[in-house]
């Protein structure tokens, strides 16, 4: 019953109106002309809509399955898989020598976000392989490089990350799978994993595990960690498939949600691995494609927001319950729709201001990752670092929250599963949790990244909205709606971070304590600058006589809700930070 | 996996030292001695953590069954109820001449949290049929009273609540069933009903269906609607079973949780029933037992975030992961138990602060329904009336987000089921849903429980606030950690108040467009209010020298916590209403 539309004008408008992408000189951009990525836009959408988002119940109520040690997907995924493989969608952003398309990852991320709202389990699988790809890519030798990269470009193979054992999990410097060197240069794997997504499946021929262990006698804590290349089935020379190594599902965990994506136990028992990068250098290998992972499950959040909110919207327009208190709107009917009553409208205001701006925040963060990756900026390097745990931690914790909203409107049928929205709620949880907690991302945030390179990146960031609101305060509505509000929360944003450096001196705790709060302040300023962009850009289209200003409105309307009932949060977010450590930390833990 | 403990040193707490239950002049209450409550409380207790607590996952995993037209209830449920039954506690506080305990209200909801924390598939079962007895007790015939009641009371029966039909949730004007009336002065109801909780089961001889129908010929709108007893089986003049009634069930429907407890649809094709109360009068002997459901759910949403955070706290206690950054806590083993890490407490502390403040909020509007009902007062009764909605809204709104909270705790393992925390967020969900949405439960509260008798139970809650702060302002401690906070938020709650009254003379929906951060605001006024009220309980007993001082500290350190860290919260509110309803209503339909 639920449905999916690929948003298409409104990631237009970010692209264009606010990346102005195809000005940038950032090699591949030239290309991203509006024609362009509307048609790369509408092909994506198109598959969105009639092949994933049919199959996202599916994946929901029948799950997978473990069959003689083999993971079956749900009915319909094996096919579907085929066909974007087929499209060359696995590749979109890929290096074009191993055969892949070469698009820049800012496109990645749009095509990415509509898989994911469609059908999140789904896309989970393309997401691991991805992110193997990209770790290979740097990492690995030329002849790895070719062993792996084309089957994995082209679908045919897929990748996982096994991090997790079952003791060791932000922690992984006590992680106990060990990887034996062998005299040809090989290693053996054992050990346990949990939490693999796509651990096993039947979509592929074969699965390139990518595996964290410890090679003995190296150092016992993080620093011994070392990645390791564990294929299912191992290659032979010639590049055909060979014996299948040693590596097997324990079981498929049961889960809240996600049921389409198979989170197994691998057990690796001697299996055959090879090393990738250096030794003991694992963590650093990780973190080369730490901030796309952790991106893209921000962009899950509120991908999977977004759905719900459409879908919210259509049940609003179509329920009929009660009168519009200053007249009714549908007097020949029974009742109106439930669209009418101002609470819905909040909650809907809530949610359609929380998605767009997210989505302007997760594509600039895309574009900030070319920008570094293609052009080697440094600063822009810097400033996706610091934005990383905010996009992953503020965009999964309310992506879920609009999520609940959404059911929300439904009534009694949102906790009917028939009806969508409850699935929707349940695979959004897991963004919260996986690819680090959002606790330790905002441990990373204050802990780690306000202090990285001296400051340096933060304070650009407050450079950046304070030229902003200088350069547009002669535009009287945008000063009144968006950057009075802007200034106000950067103000309060910095106030948090001068009282971190000053109490965070006599204890880190006064710092740590408040690192939720910091988190969630940053995810307002950073949404907060979106919508003042995007409100100068809807501005600036409305003033130069752009069609459809209905559209342009609309933008300006959201954006001034946002301003005025969210950015307001972060002055109660800095009331908490400076109560420092003590309350936090009042209790002995045997008196909770 | 995971387990429960009732808190009955908590609840003795607010018993005794808040409420000192044993000293009011309310019928019933001069029982409630200490060593009494104790007794009651200890046997309960045991029954929800030995016999229900161990059910809840079999009720979450196996759900109901329907079989040839008959709903089976997981394993283990009818047995368990059959002790609920021996023991006496399905008529705690019914109606000694029909078999019940007459105990008061107050200590019906301190066991009710103990089963609905415990299992709260379960309990629901049990909630029905309590407030189908309610309703029966004041609107029946004796007649029908001496049929029904004695059964219902010993557990024999159950009882069900029919309102909701496929096109008439909130609007229940528009309701289709009917009720024809026969010669014998009984109706034949012919319609459909959706969403009854416990529509059929296992556990009793008979079900006795509350339904609300409209009688031809009268009034087509909600005042048209009347309620009717439909027993599945019908009662023969001797009070034994006769024949199978006309009600049927259509299904089950599957649920994002509660699955222990069986949602149907029932098909009424000319049931037999009886009026109960006047014709056309349905609703108002709806609202009679209004009050209680509502609370009583406001008691789910908060059972189930105190049941997480009882499971969180072992699994920080328990899980190593990490270290202290001010020193090693655990230095002989690998890492430190992640209770030591600011966030994992930040993340406690709100949990427990919630879920203390919301049972003593609950309990003392429990203690107000008895003083309405036993003593006929009528202040309470407004009083109660006015804190219903925020009990059933906030206490929902935040018992949900609190149980995510503890799930969050866990990492990965929160998502997956077998640790149990997913269910408790699942179960709670339903609590935001049911017994009206919580965005009904705002309209409720700011468009009519405000304006109810002029104001004045609105201005007597504040003026109950200023009398407790003048009173305590000498106790400096108090002052500074509690009266100070509460008084700021009594301030942001009667500014909001009178935002409404100035600005919704204009428009209604400038009220409307404010009324769930209103809803939320008096929700942590009703909170600072009862941990000033706890603070001053506890102060005062380690001031006289109590015993168990550990408590009464922790106590004051956790309300000091809310105080600080969640009372500021009505600001942001206050900001939000007065925006009005400009920014939430500015979008056409369409343009959503």
């Amino acid at each position: 019953m639920p449905s999916y539309t690929a948003p298409i004008q409104d990631m237009q408008f970010i692209l264009h109106n606010l990346l102005d992408v195809s000005a940038q000189d950032i090699p591949g951009y030239a290309d991203l002309e509006t024609d362009f990525t509307s048609a790369v836009m509408e092909e994506a959408g198109k598959l969105a809509r009639d092949v994933l988002a049919p199959l996202n119940a599916v994946g929901d109520t029948v799950g997978c399955r473990l069959e003689n040690g083999v993971v079956r997907t749900p009915p319909g995924f094996k096919e579907a898989y085929a066909q974007l493989c087929d499209g060359g969608w696995t590749g979109l952003d890929c290096d074009p020598a191993y055969g892949g398309q070469g698009l820049p990852y800012v496109m990645q991320t749009a095509v990415g976000e509509m898989f994911s709202a469609a059908n999140m389990s789904f896309q989970v699988y393309n997401g691991l392989t991805h992110g193997a790809v990209s770790a290979i890519n740097v990492h690995a030798t030329d002849a790895q490089k070719a062993t792996y990269l084309p089957n994995m470009i082209s679908g045919k193979w897929s990748g996982t990350m096994n991090l997790t054992e079952p003791h060791a999990g932000t922690d992984l410097g006590m992680m106990r799978t060990k990887a034996e060197p062998q005299a040809d240069g090989s290693y053996r794997v054992t050990g346990q994993k949990i939490f693999i997504s796509g651990g096993d499946q039947d979509l592929t021929e074969n699965i390139i595990h990518l595996v964290l262990a410890k090679i003995p006698g190296g150092p016992a804590d993080i620093k011994g960690v070392s990645l390791f290349i564990v294929p299912k089935f191992l290659v032979n020379a010639d590049g055909s498939l060979g014996a299948r190594n040693a590596v097997s599902v324990g079981k498929i965990e049961e889960k809240m949600g996600l049921h389409g994506n198979a989170t197994c136990v691998l057990n690796y028992d001697g299996a055959v691995g090879y090393l990738l990068g250096q030794e003991h250098k694992g963590m650093r290998a990780m973190f080369t494609m730490m901030n796309e992972a952790r991106l893209s499950v921000g962009l899950q959040g509120y991908a999977q927001a977004d759905v719900a909110y459409q879908n919210a919207v259509a049940y609003a327009n179509d329920r009929l319950q009660g009168r519009d208190v200053t007249g009714a709107k549908n007097p020949e009917g029974p009742a109106d729709p439930i669209i009418v009553h101002p609470d819905i409208r909040r909650n809907l205001m809530d949610q359609k201001s929380f998605v767009e701006g997210a989505r302007a925040l997760t594509f600039w963060g895309a574009h900030l990752i070319d920008r570094a990756h293609r052009l080697d900026d440094k600063a822009a390097d810097g400033l996706i670092s610091l934005l990383i745990p905010v996009i992953k931690g503020f965009l999964t914790d309310k992506g879920f929250d609009s999520a609940i909203a959404a059911q929300q409107v439904f009534g009694g049928h949102g906790y009917i599963e028939e009806w969508g929205m409850s699935q929707y709620a349940r695979d959004a949880r897991i963004a919260m949790i996986y690819e680090g907690a959002n606790g330790v991302q905002a441990l990373d945030l204050v802990g780690r990244k306000l202090a990285l390179d001296g400051g340096k990146h933060v304070m650009g960031f407050f450079e950046m909205v304070k030229a902003f609101i200088k350069e547009n305060e002669g535009h009287a509505d945008l000063k009144s709606g968006f950057l009075d509000p802007l200034k106000a929360a950067s103000k309060d944003v910095q106030a948090a971070a001068m009282y971190f450096m000053q109490e965070g001196v006599k204890s880190p705790n006064n710092a740590l304590a408040g690192s939720y709060d910091f988190m969630h302040m940053m995810g307002h300023a950073c949404l907060g600058l979106m919508w003042a962009r995007m409100a100068r850009a809807a501005y600036g289209a409305l003033e130069s006589g752009a069609a459809d200003r209905a559209f342009y409105e609309t933008k300006i309307a959201t954006g001034r809700y946002y301003m005025a009932r969210q950015m307001p949060a972060t002055a109660l977010h800095l009331a908490r930070i400076t109560t420092g450590a003590a309350p936090v930390m009042a209790l002995e833990a045997a008196n909770f």
